[in-house]
């Protein structure tokens, strides 16, 4: 591997390795570990059947310090009772003693599928093997490990200033929809050498992640294991970046932009999609009423077929905003397919112009506006098309 | 048409044409008429984008008294602004004078492509033809008329009595899915000529519409002509049927039956379906945190696609219990398919049991039962596969 000089965050290192969890052969755990412990903050999954390692990482990162996560894809480690938990917590002990950490400092992160013990010989054979590997340079294989149905890795970059002191800004992510509770949706972890206050950290960090994975869709399902972390651990020597000034605000802006970028490439590598398509919501009664609509859209299996077949059929979007449950009144609707307006106060703009349409939907990547001229509001979804491979992904896969 | 006996409503009579809505020329009008008033009773699309017919009819059937219903496919009239409501109120007004009938006591509705104009030519000459048309015995030509994306009409129908008096219903149904707001969704059409009281019959039709059309799902969009109206003519002189009574328990009963029949003949015919499953929820904390994970389980992709797949793949149905809102206790969920325990306190039973449950999939129809062991609630689900063919016919509709 080459010495990417955009993905050296100063005090992390990495390592990967095939573990034998993934029958391919692939590689299948990673390890990232910071040279000091780093102020660490994480969004975690939702859903009332959590995964063992959520469990055991969750309390530890929101204690406030850590200062390595390991990770394996090949089993999620989910609907595996106490011996799941005990395994989970055995893997992070295995880690802590290999680095010579406290137990406490170490995030464990699990995806693959639900139901099957962890084999634990792996991890022992394993994790000594990934010490002995750490280096700088090896993030993008850690990108690799995590990946289940994923089609490539995903890391996204960023470098800012505070105080006049130059840190970075790393994030790997994992997912290919916001899907496969199966295979473990969605893990994401954002590294930092700039030093940053605990309490902004995890304020930036939430913020960032309802911009960008939690407004994407490709289908509706959440997972067991879903997982955010993110660790700063002031390596750069930068000031502290605290919450109301210049220097919060910057790095607001690239923890958005990164992870955004890698939410729109869990979209692009969605399941079978072939197209990435933004909803923009605009004129709702309020913010929350915007994205409700724009979820409705960005979620309709009717939306996304039609979006497959090229159709500009501006009857399903304006039914899918009609039964989202904010406030619309049809006669005020209007709809955009990039510049090209489909429908105004309620009613089809005619045939040119959705032949016109036609042609953005041909696209790769475009821009589904959606106004219902009734307020301020507004809110993007990012959503990809529901196609053949999708159903021959999710039919065929585990038998 | 041979007479089945088992489809003869008292004072009702039926006629369909082709009357050129459908470019494939296919059978596109249908009229049903009672012989006097019959008391009505309708629900109609929660969707906050509503088509000119259900603008024009909800009022009308609410006001309690209705003869006749004139009902085209081919065209939804939704999103069509003022010109389409005095569209819709003009086909009320062409079949009243040529019935002789207030227009009041005229239900239209509309089912197909969104955005259109109505061709208003169809229904000036189509109509008179219809009334010449009328018969007894055309009840499944008007079920063939209303068909859209359906590869095959939907009707059903039951006798029952009422102080030793016979009477019968009979119920026609069109759509393949909840789905299709641009053939828009879901019509049906209860006959009886039974005497009912208008409280009850409201109350009646909300409840088995509940269990029936409302416990159902293909995909997840709601259209915005969605209509199930109710007409007792009271022409069999049955004693009125009154809530509280055996005869109105009776009543219901039947009604249960007939419109559970047709919601599973819309799951069946659900676009691309080739499994109709039952998702049995027991054991949640209420009826409506059942419905909640029951609904949660029916409409999840994943779950969907496994069902296509044959793949007993419990790790998503769980997941989706999880997300569902509803309370849960991973540690003493249970599911089985049909008999076959697969999750027992929330833990996989193995591979054996894993191999019968996928026998039990490749059944065409079969139940998922999930008891979360927390209380009485309980809830029953109809759902179908997502397929290949499900994303064809959407993908390509229309264009």
């Amino acid at each position: 591997m080459e010495r990417d000089e955009r993905l050296l965050v100063k005090g992390f290192k990495f390592a990967a390795r095939a573990a034998g969890l993934k029958k391919s052969g692939k590689l299948d755990l990673g390890l990232i570990v910071s040279a000091v412990p780093a102020v660490s903050a994480g969004v975690f999954t939702t859903n009332k059947v959590v995964a063992a390692p959520v469990l055991v990482t969750a309390p530890r990162v929101r204690a406030g310090r850590c200062q390595a996560i390991l990770v394996n894809s090949g089993n999620a480690n989910a609907c595996t009772g106490q011996a799941g938990l005990d395994d989970a917590r055995a893997c992070g002990a295995l880690a802590a003693r290999a680095l010579g950490l406290a137990e406490e400092l170490v995030a464990v992160s699990s995806t693959g599928v639900i139901g099957q013990p962890l084999a634990m010989e792996c991890f022992t054979r394993g994790i000594p093997q990934l010490v002995e590997d750490l280096n700088e340079t090896a993030a993008p294989q850690v990108a690799t490990a995590i990946m289940t149905t994923d089609s490539f890795p995903k890391l996204a970059a960023a470098k800012g200033q505070a105080g006049e002191v130059d840190y970075t800004l790393l994030a790997v992510a994992k997912g290919a929809g916001m899907i496969h509770p199966n295979m473990a949706t969605m893990l994401a972890f954002v590294l930092t050498d700039a030093q940053v206050a605990p309490a902004f950290l995890d304020q930036a960090l939430r913020r960032s992640v309802d911009g960008s994975f939690n407004s994407i869709t490709v289908d509706r399902d959440t997972s067991t294991n879903d997982m955010v972390v993110a660790l700063a651990n002031g390596v750069a020597e930068t000031p502290e970046i605290v919450a109301g000034t210049p220097a919060a605000e910057e790095f607001q802006h690239l923890l958005d932009k990164i992870l955004l970028d890698l939410a729109k490439m869990i979209v692009r590598d969605g399941e079978g999609a072939t197209k990435l398509v933004r909803i923009h919501l605009q004129g709702a009664r309020d913010a929350a009423q915007a994205r409700q609509a724009a979820c409705s859209v960005a979620t309709s299996s009717l939306v996304k077929t039609a979006f497959f077949g090229e159709d500009a059929n501006w009857g399903r979007i304006i039914a899918a905003v009609g039964y989202s449950g904010a406030e619309v009144d049809p006669e005020r609707v209007e709809i955009r397919f990039d510049a090209v307006p489909v429908v105004r106060d309620g009613l089809g703009t005619g045939k040119e112009l959705e032949l016109r349409a036609t042609e953005v939907l041909k696209q790769a990547e475009f821009t589904v506006t959606v106004d219902l001229h009734l307020g301020d509001g507004c809110a993007d979804y990012y959503t990809s098309d529901l196609t053949y491979d999708y159903v021959k992904i999710n039919a065929a896969y585990r038998t």
